[in-house]
C-alpha cells in the first residue's frame, strides 16, 4: 500500500478503536466519560498508535499486505490495536494533566479548548486519571489470552510512563522553567525522557504483538530513542518559527516564558543538524528491520520536515 | 499469633515494603521523588495492604503461622507484599489529587501538610501520576515469573481504580457536592465506588496470590463491598462527632460544605444501624472461608468500632 493511504488507514483504524475501546459518554458519570473522549478525540497526530500498528506490521508482513477481502489467514500473534490505544491514553493524558493551570496553564490544544476550559480544572483532573488507568485495563482486558504478552506491555507501558521516565521528563521540565537556563545536558534528559520515552514504547509495543526477536526489540529501541530526541528538537524549531494557526496550539511560548529550548541553546542551525543527525541515526537502526521498516522510514522523514 | 501483634506485623512489613519498593528519593528527579516519598511514608492506617496480606494469609495458614527461624518451607504461591504496596500507591495517589484545591483543597492529611502544600501543585500533581503508574510497575516487575497472576492483578487493580470504580465515585462526589443534596442512591453509588472499589480489591489480590478458588474469591468481594459500605458510613459518623486532632485530618467538614452524608440523609441512629448490618454481612461472607478468616472478622469489627 502507497505510504500515505498506509498512514491514513492507521489513522483510521487507531480512531474506530478509540472510539470503540473508551466507555461511551452515556455510562455513569456521564461528566467524565464525556471529558475522556472529548480529549481524546480532538485529534491529533496518532503518532504513537500509529508507531505501534506499523511495527506489528513489520512482523506480520504477509497477513497486513492481504487486500481485506482475501480469505483468513490465521491471525497474527496480537492485534496490536488495544495496546495501540492504550499508548494514545497515556500520551492524552499527559497532555490534560500538562495543560492544567498548575503545569503550562494552556488554553489551547490541538485546536481547541484543553479539557480544563471546556470541562473545568476537578473534571480535567479526573478524566487525566482515569485515562492513565484505562491504558492498563485494556491491555489487562484484551490480552488476556496471552498472559505473557500482557505482561510484557504492562511492564514497556508502565515504565515509559513512570517517575524516571514520561512524568520524570515533565517534572524537570517543570524545575527547568522555574530556574534561569537549563543546560545542555538537561535538556537532552528532558527530551529523551518527555518524548522519547513514549515514542520507543510505541515501537515495542508494536514488536512485542507482532512477535519481534530480542534483536529485532532492540533495533526499535534505538530507532524510539533517535526519533523521539529528532521529534522534540523539530517541535522547539516550530515553537520558535511557526504561528499558532498552523501548530494548532499557542506558538512562541517557550521565548516568552524565557524557556531554554534546543534552538535558544544551539540556535536554528545547529538545531536543524542536531534533528538530521538523530533522523538518520532512526533511519539506520530501522533498515535493519525486516523488510527495512520502508513505512516506518517514510514516516520518520516525514517527521523530520514537518510543518506542525 | 495474637490480633494486636499481628496487625503491627502486618503494618509494619507493609511499611519496609513500601520504602523497599518506592524509588529512592536520591534518584533523578529527587523532587518528584521525594514528594511521592513524603505522601506514601506519611502514615496512615494500611489498610489495603493489610487486607491484601491478611487475605494472601487465609490460604497460606500453614506458612504464616511458622515462627520466623523454622527452616524455610516452599515458597507460597506468590509473595503479596508488592501487590500491597501497590494497592497503598494508588489509594495514596487518589488521597494525593483529591486534595489538590481544585478538588477538596485540603492543607492537613494524616495530620501533616498535604502533598501540594509539603511541595507545590504541580509537583503534587505529578507525584499522583507517577504514584499510580508505579502501582503497575510493581506488578509487572515482581510477578514477571507468573504471567497469568500478573495479568489477573493489572485487571484487578485498573479496573477497581477506574472511571466506573474509584474515579468514578469521586467524579460522582464531585457532582454531588455542586448541586444541593445527593440522594441516597447516588450516594450509595459513590461511596461503593470511591471506597469499596479498592477494598474489594485489596482482598481479592490477597486471595490471588494466597491461590484462592473462583468460590473464595467470590467471597472475598462480598466481604470487600460490605466492608467498603461499613468503613464509609463511620467515616461519615466521625466526620460529624470527632475533632480534628484525633482524626488527623480536617473534621466537620462535610456539614460546613452542606455535603450530604449518610448521617446528613438518615440521622446518627440510623447510620450506626445501617453500619452494622453491612459489617455483619462482611462477617458472613468472611465466616465461609477456610478457618473463618479471624484476623480479618477482628479488623473488620475494630473498624466498625473505630474512633478515628
Amino acid at each position: 500500500m502507497e505510504f500515505t493511504s498506509q498512514l491514513q488507514s492507521y489513522r483510521t483504524r487507531t480512531e474506530q478503536g478509540i472510539d470503540l475501546l473508551l466507555p461511551p459518554a452515556t455510562t455513569r458519570p456521564t461528566r467524565l466519560h464525556a471529558a475522556m473522549r472529548y480529549s481524546l478525540l480532538a485529534g491529533g497526530k496518532r503518532l504513537r498508535p500509529i508507531l505501534t500498528l506499523a511495527a506489528a506490521d513489520i512482523f506480520n508482513r504477509a497477513n497486513s499486505q492481504l487486500p481485506l477481502a482475501q480469505p483468513a489467514l490465521p491471525a497474527p500473534s496480537a492485534d496490536p490495536l488495544p495496546v495501540a490505544v492504550a499508548l494514545e491514553c497515556i500520551h492524552t493524558y499527559s497532555l490534560v494533566h500538562d495543560d492544567l493551570p498548575c503545569m503550562d496553564n494552556d488554553d489551547l490544544r490541538r485546536g481547541q479548548p484543553t479539557c480544563h476550559k471546556q470541562f473545568d480544572e476537578a473534571t480535567a483532573l479526573l478524566a487525566g486519571d482515569a485515562l492513565l488507568t484505562l491504558a492498563f485495563q485494556l491491555v489487562a482486558r484484551h490480552y488476556a489470552l496471552t498472559p505473557s504478552l500482557a505482561l510484557a506491555l504492562t511492564g514497556i507501558l508502565s515504565e515509559a510512563a513512570g517517575s524516571e521516565r514520561l512524568i520524570g521528563g515533565q517534572m524537570e521540565d517543570l524545575l527547568a522553567e522555574r530556574k534561569s537556563a537549563a543546560t545542555a545536558n538537561e535538556l537532552d534528559f528532558i527530551h529523551h525522557n518527555k518524548t522519547g520515552a513514549m515514542l520507543t514504547a510505541a515501537l515495542l509495543a508494536g514488536g512485542r504483538c507482532g512477535g519481534a526477536t530480542d534483536t529485532q526489540l532492540s533495533l526499535l529501541e534505538d530507532a524510539g530513542r533517535h526519533l523521539g530526541l529528532a521529534f522534540q528538537i523539530v517541535d522547539d524549531v516550530l515553537d520558535a518559527t511557526a504561528d499558532s494557526a498552523t501548530l494548532g496550539k499557542t506558538a512562541g511560548k517557550d521565548a516568552k516564558a524565557g524557556k531554554t529550548t534546543y534552538v535558544t541553546l544551539h540556535g536554528l542551525d545547529a538545531s536543524g543538524r542536531y534533528a538530521r543527525e538523530q533522523t538518520d541515526a532512526a533511519l539506520a537502526a530501522l533498515n535493519r528491520l525486516p523488510g527495512g521498516a520502508p513505512f516506518l522510514s517514510r514516516l520518520t522523514e516525514n517527521m523530520a520536515a514537518r510543518t506542525s
